[in-house]
């Protein structure tokens, strides 16, 4: 027997790979979690059926949303991801020396306790001293910490389901405020390809809240189209104007030069952005 | 009835996308060639049921091929395209008011003619006066052309069926010398995510025949992993060396500045070009 896996990414258009084993399933309260062993990207993490990570491509997302806004802040000692269950952003944001905690508000528990047990190589930093796993709505959490955070790393699921509220002004007016004077966030912000009006609509969002905002792309094979957009609203910092220095850090995607051609964007990608102003 | 098509682009992994209209296929001499209406892509054409083009996307390849490598010359006159019977890389040569003649060497006629028939928006340019399709074995063309070409655009398919000879390092060679004293040509290489093999081998082929090599990406949706690679072999043009005016040219994806990003590669896709050296 031949197993396949479809993830449907558009209603018109699907990613399908081949299953060797189907490591675990569950119904969560949030959602369907489940751990699947495949051929093409070996394990991956899919919620509601969307993949979220997988251990073959998983370095691209979680660099490029992690090093951008932590190489643009010149000293981040406190750093929030808001999501990200997984242990991805915040096994990149540790590789940092300056910080000092990190926190993780990710509000599916048992997407952590999957993730500790399917994914170790993802999930390998949730254990760290500084790291500080909080279970809960991010919102909220957002809400109750003002000022804290130099950096604020939104690692959202899609704009369905118990992460719509992640994508609305409102909330990027609670990040404004859990940032600490010189923060900044970022937010994973989907396919220009296929979410185009979304990202609009974010980029005007985030633009009336913060003095600089910034729309940087990555290749990440697993998620609709492959390219994949992230904003970032930062307080001064501009994060194409930084002097980076990787020394010692260990990266298969994410370049100081790189950091600035992300940031480079496609002249239908400009318009999008253009659309929304 | 739903109808879907799924290409393998991989063994163990497809892209699948639903079908509004089969509006042709048949059996050529070297391939099967199918247009789709799709609802995600609009017309689609697959050769051996791996997808070419689509009008959705289509202007990323094209204009990526094309004029990175003919703004790099700083005059091209006389450009050949060896394959790309679409028309969609000649379309974006004849952009360039430089170019007097483009020559396309396509081996299949009927997927000239295909393309005249179901995608006009990407064949348009095949009867302008400057362009001449020869029906033929590329290969053949060029070693009866020496020295004749400014800029030589390699857009074939996969490196399976009657594309393997545009792959080796005998084919580099007869490229030097069907290109004038400062020509370069460029190739469509594959994706870095699931051909770094191909990739590695292609540039020190390359880099053994051309003073100056040259690897750039792009985001096509449609491609396995949606990162796309191209390599440029130089006479004596650095393509990361330029000075561009697209002044008065309509292009949704190249800009003077995307053109320079392209060539700042991740981590792993400048250790896969190592890796071959």
């Amino acid at each position: 027997m031949e197993l396949w896996f479809t993830e449907k990414q558009t209603p018109e258009l699907g990613i399908t790979c081949k299953v060797k084993d189907v490591l675990h399933t569950e119904k969560s309260q949030y959602q369907q979690i489940a751990v699947l062993d495949t051929y093409q990207f070996g394990r991956l993490l899919a919620l509601d059926g969307i993949i979220q990570t997988t251990i073959c491509d998983e370095f691209v997302y979680h660099e490029m949303i992690a090093h951008v806004p932590l190489f643009t802040h010149p000293n981040p000692k406190r750093v929030l991801v808001i999501g990200g269950g997984d242990g991805g952003a915040i096994r990149e944001v540790l590789k940092h020396k300056s910080v000092e905690a990190a926190y993780l508000a990710e509000i599916d528990g048992r997407v952590v306790e999957v993730s500790k047990q399917y994914l170790p190589e993802i999930s390998c930093a949730l254990d760290d001293p500084r790291c500080h796993v909080e279970i809960g709505d991010g919102i909220k959490f957002v809400q109750e910490h003002k000022g804290e955070f130099d950096v604020i790393i939104v690692d959202s699921t899609d704009p369905i389901g118990p992460a719509v509220g992640l994508f609305h002004q409102e909330f990027y007016r609670s990040l404004y405020d859990a940032l600490s004077d010189n923060g900044l966030f970022v937010a994973q912000t989907e396919s220009p390809f296929y979410n185009a009006g979304l990202i609009s609509d974010i980029y005007r969002s985030i633009s009336e809240v913060f003095p600089i905002t910034r729309l940087y792309l990555a290749h990440v094979p697993t998620y609709p189209g492959g390219m994949w957009s992230f904003t970032i609203g930062s307080k001064s910092y501009d994060p194409i104007d930084v002097r980076i220095d990787v020394k010692g850090m260990d990266m298969c995607y994410y370049t100081p030069e790189l950091h600035k051609a992300a940031f480079v964007l496609p002249e239908f990608v400009k318009n999008i952005i253009k659309g929304g102003l």
